[in-house]
């Protein structure tokens, strides 16, 4: 069973690793999950969600129908579900390597440099 | 400060999608983080991950060299963190649209027809 | 018609130019194809022709399904609509653009340094 | 020898196609030219051309930086040669493959449907 236990969701991205390996597991899909065939569909999963948003102005952007936030959503899951994938073969920690990127952003973007610009930080 | 509170740390995705709301807010970046701009820099970084699988084998993206591993784990930390950010935009609950993607997977995927094979549920 | 006139296929990629400015004229699509919006298509384009590839071996990749192929092949055809557009759009020279490009690869990527070996330059 | 002869230049993607397989033979690198990794080398520069516009308005999208040109224009000139490659690699004439796709195009976007909207085909 795929389902994530309600007693274990304090740590929600584990839980999640667990559910997948166990998705991946059942259905002898190991062999595809290469890195690098993940890195793909993590690719192809972003390109679809954006996708989305081709053709919308940017305000148009901030207030889309119902229907296409559903398929948004799910392609948000689907990025996310990957990702985990992705770290849990290379074994990643995904929390800490998230705390660790704000802090070196925190570091390359200081707040008076960065303040209203969307300069890239070697330009800063 | 961008840090994420030890108290808080039960619930990561929530603590992290503060602190990036933070981080946007100190450098006044609400204006340039429209759902669509979120969505390019996704695929980007999805891409620029990807990008490190592009001349390896199969067998080679498995056992990567510890340099390559410390860039793709930042990569990996982009992509959450950019994830984590157009979710909040389009108040999708990340928790729940994942939940919901693996129940809508199991039903694609039976275990006795995915066994084994990379077909698309369309093609099962 | 968006037919490109037999006669003039001596310059295939400005007849290509050509019937693609009319073809979004007589649809009054100007507004949408900013170079942001054509360079958001390039890439969802560019995704959805590697997601044929996702779960294919490198061995399989190189003896598609003939089905496949006509789906790759279309892939391949919007990708080049869609460059030229850009090309178009920013006043781009896509053969001179090229051209440079290659001269500048043969000096990243002398012979004998890069010979069997697929390291980027700067590794070189 | 990479250049392009002049006197050749009347079907300049095939004599590309032509300098760029002298090129891969040179080094040495069909091995790694297989489709699966040329796809993902395409995706990967699309994204790069991509992340240029990342954070620019579409107003500001129209008109860029001559620094920002030339490296698009670096950008393009990838995106079409890692194309010839792939379909050069599944004997894909991108001629009449784009030629076909525009007859398609034009079958699925009717004018008086699809004029001065960005609905998909199948939508309209």
């Amino acid at each position: 069973m795929n389902s994530i236990p309600a007693a274990a969701k304090q740590d929600f991205l584990l839980n999640l690793r667990d559910a997948l390996r166990q998705f991946a597991e059942e259905r002898e899909w190991g062999k595809f999950h290469t890195p690098k065939n993940l890195a793909i569909s993590l690719c192809v999963e972003a390109a679809e969600l954006l996708e989305h948003y081709q053709w919308l102005s940017e305000t148009e952007s901030v207030a889309i129908r119902p229907e296409t936030k559903a398929k948004v959503s799910e392609e948000i899951a689907d990025v996310l579900i990957y990702l985990v994938q992705i770290a849990d073969k290379l074994d990643v920690d995904l929390k800490a390597a998230a705390i660790e990127k704000l802090r070196l952003n925190a570091a390359k973007y200081p707040i008076d440099k960065a303040r209203g610009n969307s300069k890239k930080y070697t330009e800063l």
